[in-house]
């Protein structure tokens, strides 16, 4: 028997947000049943709300950075308790059963592709996925999170499923560590989760803003400066320079200034896809230094659990902006003028009470 | 003293090819002075030779894929002596002082960048540099290989000193190697070599063409077979299997469809500098598989002696054409249209003759 459950939905691509009624399917022998505490809201949400990706279906329950309280367990989760604190990321599911997935890699699934947690397909109950805008959720253990954080940290430990991972994974792959110079390219949501790790990690770490009134802030997150990326002159001061550089920025921006920096070998990983594609590629600034420009897609249950017991252990969470479920049309209005510092966190409490 | 030395060479961007009579240098403590039997054109030769690149210094003696018998040596060098075979490839110096150098990647030398074997500026007699179009050569033994193939295979071992090079110190740093398929992108001079280099590394090698009728050439090199690049069919049959492209065409052409055939975490690396940008990148391709697209430029000296005595015993020479330097004009038309199989090397007999 499907059970109940409260959301805040868009039920088209113009609307404001209203409640929905839905159902959660019972929890099956593996899954974990949780109570929703918090949720991030990233922009994947925003573009999934509205329908900017295209493929929306509706209506839409978004939310994938969600923290909350084990509420039941099946019969074969044996390492997850009632009363535990769970996170819930980008992924519910995946085929289990390619290279990929085999590999700890679910996101990158090449079967199926990895089954998002809102807009998915729901292989339980039919229909698609909703995601942590929502009182509670039933998940495969696979795909549930352990979170070790204090619990006065919660709300701010959510950004981290998604927001945290995706900037982790990157900077662990291509070992970014002590000695080395990092960059980090934006000042947003990921980008001051990827200066806060980075720094963690050991490295040395400057910011490339078109903002230098972020200078300061930029410092207090771990970084070393922040390079106005606008300003020619500072960005030809550290030509070569740069062991790595993670690219947070999805909008087209030009890219061939930020590779001119790298080391030889050096590599600039992008973590966002362009709705307008870049501007053409400098070949010689790749060729001329055996540089490399590459992709990565949040990261693997492994790792995110990887990501969060090191965010723990080393003090790290999101900078947040706490609002109600009721607030969240605005909340979109303002994060499309970038105007948080740095991720909006939806107190569930609001929903239960709304 | 300065000797007189013979060449062929371009007087300026839009002249015919003719004879010209220049120094070389007197060989130091640390020079190697080489009677150059044999020497390879490649498409850079005619880029510098006709201005396209702009920064061309007249008279311009090409030629940077040098085969010879070595005729004196510094007192200094105890590792080579008059009588042996040496070659030369792009660099003849650099600085000697930076990471890159260090490293032994003199290619991506930070401070003063290499001095290329033509047109780049002579510290010893002043001016510029001139190439293998020419009698002799005298180079600093740290730019001096050692060639160890059979004597009558000389004329192809040539093109070894820079298509050799530039296809083998990818392969090689990508790790190419048994049980990985790799495809290698247009089966011109750099292509057939790196067809022939990957599949005696050990790897399932398949040729990307825009000709068909280049299927049963790239066998016979080594390839298991031959996709047309045009073909969206053949193309997406092989969606996300290999592990590893390089690619060889200069002229601007869509990557991505490339992109899209490489597994998770492969890389696809270019060596040729287009010059028209290629058409956007798919950043999508890269984040859904963190894909990588890089570049690479020839390779080390070390790195350089370690191919030639990979080629040596794996019985790699390149398929020549032989010219001889009279006709160098219409060995250029001819490249253009892209009629050689796969390299023209001047039988530099030819010069001493004419």
């Amino acid at each position: 028997m499907p059970t109940p459950a409260k959301a805040y939905a868009a039920h088209d691509a113009e609307s404001s947000f209203a409640p929905l009624d839905f159902q959660r399917r019972d929890p099956g022998p593996r899954d974990v049943a949780i109570d929703i505490l918090f949720c991030g809201v990233c922009h994947s949400d925003l573009h999934t709300a509205r329908g900017e990706w295209g493929g929306t279906l509706y209506p839409c329950v978004p939310g994938h950075e969600i923290v909350g309280r084990v509420t039941a367990v099946g019969s074969e989760v044996s390492d997850l308790a009632v009363g535990d604190i769970a996170g819930v990321g980008c992924m519910v599911d995946s085929c289990q059963d390619c290279p990929s997935c085999n590999a700890g890699e679910e996101q990158y699934c090449e079967k199926t592709g990895f089954v998002g947690t809102y807009n998915g397909p729901d292989k339980h109950l039919g229909g698609h996925t909703f995601g942590g805008y929502s009182d509670h959720i039933v998940v495969d253990r696979g795909f549930v999170l352990k979170v070790g954080h204090d619990e006065k940290d919660l709300a701010a430990v959510a950004p981290l499923l998604c927001a945290g991972i995706t900037t982790y994974s990157p900077l662990k792959h291509w070992k970014v560590g002590p000695g080395q110079k990092v960059g980090i390219v934006g000042l947003g949501g990921l980008g001051h989760m990827g200066v806060k790790i980075a720094a963690a990690m050991g490295a040395e770490v400057h910011v490339f803003s078109t903002s230098p009134s972020k200078r300061e802030d930029a410092k207090r997150l771990g970084a070393t400066d922040l390079i106005v990326s606008k300003d020619a002159d500072a960005m030809a001061a550290h030509a070569g320079s740069f062991d790595f550089i993670l690219n947070t920025v999805a909008a087209s921006h030009d890219l061939n200034p930020f590779l001119a920096l790298l080391k030889r070998d050096g590599t600039m990983t992008l973590v966002g896809v362009p709705e307008e594609p870049h501007p053409a590629l400098n070949v010689g600034t790749l060729v001329f230094g055996r540089r490399s420009l590459a992709g990565s897609l949040i990261g693997g249950i492994a790792e995110t659990q990887e990501m969060l017991d090191f965010c723990r252990d080393n003090n790290i969470v999101s900078d947040v902006e706490m609002i109600d479920i009721q607030d969240i049309d605005t909340a979109y209005e303002r994060m499309v003028k970038s105007d948080v510092k740095y991720r909006f966190v939806i107190d569930m409490a609001s929903l239960k009470q709304g």
